[in-house]
């Protein structure tokens, strides 16, 4: 039993979250794959020169992924998550608070929350939002350079959904 | 993107987790009855002579809950949560790290796994195990009274759910 209280003043959702929206030339379906095909996602998933060798999806409420992102020098960074909500095609949920079999992870960072909506003459309009549990973190991830490597990621996303 | 490493030494699961096991008087449909009806929920969620005036289900993944715990001396503790995954009659998992709409809460504090096993003539295996974050928070937890506050509501729960 917790005590978990309302927000308090001045740690409102707004304050957590980090929000990225694009129009991709590809459409909702295609998108949608390129987010949970692992082959399809090391395509795109971490900005150039980062790789990431390691996508695991088990993708269904309550399946874990992992995924090791490998920068320029060599040095890899696992993260775990698992998915809370699965629309095909159009939504998906994700966090890194809990792992596969809802075992919570070792520090909950962020619960990613993806739309893929049609706009239309097979484009996609696509809404990638980072909420957080504490300003902090929301503000350590934008200096990660969540505006630039996720806007960079968006693109390459395209590249990889728009020759499906 | 987060770094979240794998645990390391001294905070593996079992040191951030608290079980409760009880063979129940009720089958397994009517345990997880009480576990899902406001109704039926009030009449034993707390230990007496706590009472909880006020509980909002929305039952199904990603549906948020609203408890509200109120002590003898009148003083109030309102928790929300999520439901992360509901089997009829057989499995529930929530949480207080999200609530509705997947929005983080103020703080992670624990993650509830349910399991209703059929154990024979009309009786059900209930174990209750609270996953927590922190060892920390799994030992306060502890002093909060989880054993005996939820042994207690076990009791109650076992005596609601007979009578159905």
């Amino acid at each position: 039993m917790s005590t978990n209280a309302e927000n308090p003043a001045g740690t409102a959702p707004a304050n957590r979250e980090l929000v990225l929206t694009r129009i991709l030339n590809a459409s909702p379906e295609k998108v949608f794959r390129c987010w949970t095909e692992p082959e399809l996602m090391k395509q795109w998933f971490c900005p150039r020169p980062w790789t990431t060798p390691v996508i695991e999806v088990d993708l269904r409420v309550g399946g874990g992924n992992f995924i090791v992102m490998r920068g320029p020098d060599g040095t890899e960074f696992p993260n775990r998550g698992v998915y809370l909500e699965i629309v095909p095609g159009k939504k998906l949920v994700f966090t890194d608070a809990n792992t596969k079999g809802w075992e919570p992870s070792e520090k909950p960072f962020f619960t990613g929350i993806l739309t893929f909506e049609d706009a239309g003459n097979g484009k996609t309009k696509y809404t990638a939002r980072a909420v957080h549990w504490t300003v902090a973190d929301r503000e350590s991830h934008e200096k990660m350079g969540f505006h630039e490597g996720w806007g960079k990621c968006a693109e390459q996303l395209e590249e990889v959904a728009s020759k499906l």
